[in-house]
């Protein structure tokens, strides 16, 4: 048995998000699809280092799957791209030992939020949320510092997820490129739409609507008082997930 | 009568072109729906200052149309982007005169043409050719200097346009910033398919397959032999439009 690990980068725009689901185009289904046309008798499954929901983009999203075929570990890159759409595009690709696994082994995961102050673009669209207004930037670089460290983040996951909601936030840069702002969050890991609620509630404080000291009453409350705000999907990109 | 003229930006990729043509999407078809919404009882048809084909862009395009609606000049630019699908977006709208013509009025217009040199992305699909290997760029800045001035360009148009083929062109930069090339080219009007086979020759210059002698040849015979490079529609964008 061979284990295979892929780096892909995908466009999320034309999919129902990562995981497979009948009838809807995902991700994972695509790359399935394309790995069968290499494993014409096993039925593979790959493994990713998490989600991601419809619309949101991956650059460095990392997963890996096992197979009896025997194929130089470069080779792999070749012939998955070789059966994918254009929108998907493995990067690299390793032989890996048997404890290698693309969610438990990870533990950091970068993610960005691109949001635009400038006037809308239809090139854009998919891809940065057009919000097309000034934003406080130091303001928001200075409320964000109260996400940094372990939390109980509870109060801006999904609110139909159970189980820990700790988890540790190491950085989050804001950067102002000519009126494009990019959000970049290293954690532990992220539960769902973490990442949409922290970037929604620093915009809410970046637009002067609630305060520094809000967004630190929803973190204390543990989930008692919810972050109502939530980014859109399209600014969203997995950007890297890192291993030992 | 009031003529309106609109700058307009759009993303060519989900577009059967510029023109309206019935049962597909065409740019030209879906602002006019849209302004058909705003007055309801005439039948708006609007000019453009030339077409652009399937997949291409649209950065600063330039339209006009009359109309017997009153408004204020701006506030066509919210009416209309309000009914417009997300990937058209009217930049500015403003109040001219009826000597104005979006087509015969223009002086020159700005293409570009941008093309990677990278590993392939699926980001950039539908927005940058993904040629994905090195180009000799002094080579080909060198062999642009043979198109620059007055000539008879027949043998870089679509072979189905009769009439004239001289143009004058009056720039070609070529720039490369990290891997992704782009050609700008400013001239007095292009004609169908003139950009992307005046590229298309450029390309085989850099990739050592012709010489800057041949691509002479070409223009020097005036038609009777065709340059059958003809770069893809996806990299290539409409930029500006000038007027007196």
């Amino acid at each position: 048995m061979n284990r295979i690990k892929c780096i892909v980068s995908y466009d999320g725009s034309k999919f129902h998000g990562f995981q497979v689901q009948n009838q809807f185009r995902t991700v994972q289904g695509e790359i399935q699809k394309a790995i069968k046309n290499i494993c014409k008798d096993e039925s593979i499954v790959i493994h990713a280092s998490g989600r991601t929901d419809a619309k949101v983009h991956g650059r460095r999203q990392v997963f890996h799957f096992d197979t009896l075929r025997e194929m130089p570990e470069k080779q792999w890159k070749r012939a998955i791209n070789h059966f994918l759409p254009n929108d998907i595009y493995i990067i690299d690709s390793f032989l890996v030992d048997e404890n290698f696994h693309s969610r438990y082994s990870a533990t950091k995961k970068e993610y960005h939020y691109m949001l635009s102050m400038n006037d809308y673009s239809p090139f854009e669209t998919n891809y940065i949320y057009q919000y097309g207004k000034e934003l406080d930037i130091e303001a928001m670089r200075n409320a964000a510092k109260i996400f940094i460290g372990e939390h109980d983040f509870a109060s801006f996951c999904a609110v139909d997820q159970y189980g820990n909601t700790i988890r540790t936030l190491y950085q989050i840069e804001i950067e102002n490129n000519q009126g494009i702002v990019t959000f970049k969050l290293v954690g532990n890991g992220f539960r769902r739409y973490m990442v949409r609620h922290l970037v929604g509630g620093l915009i809410q404080v970046g637009s002067h609507r609630i305060t520094k000291e809000f967004l630190e009453e929803l973190i204390e409350s543990k989930g008692q008082k919810k972050c109502l705000f939530k980014a859109k999907p399209q600014g969203l990109y997995l950007h890297e997930v890192f291993y030992k």
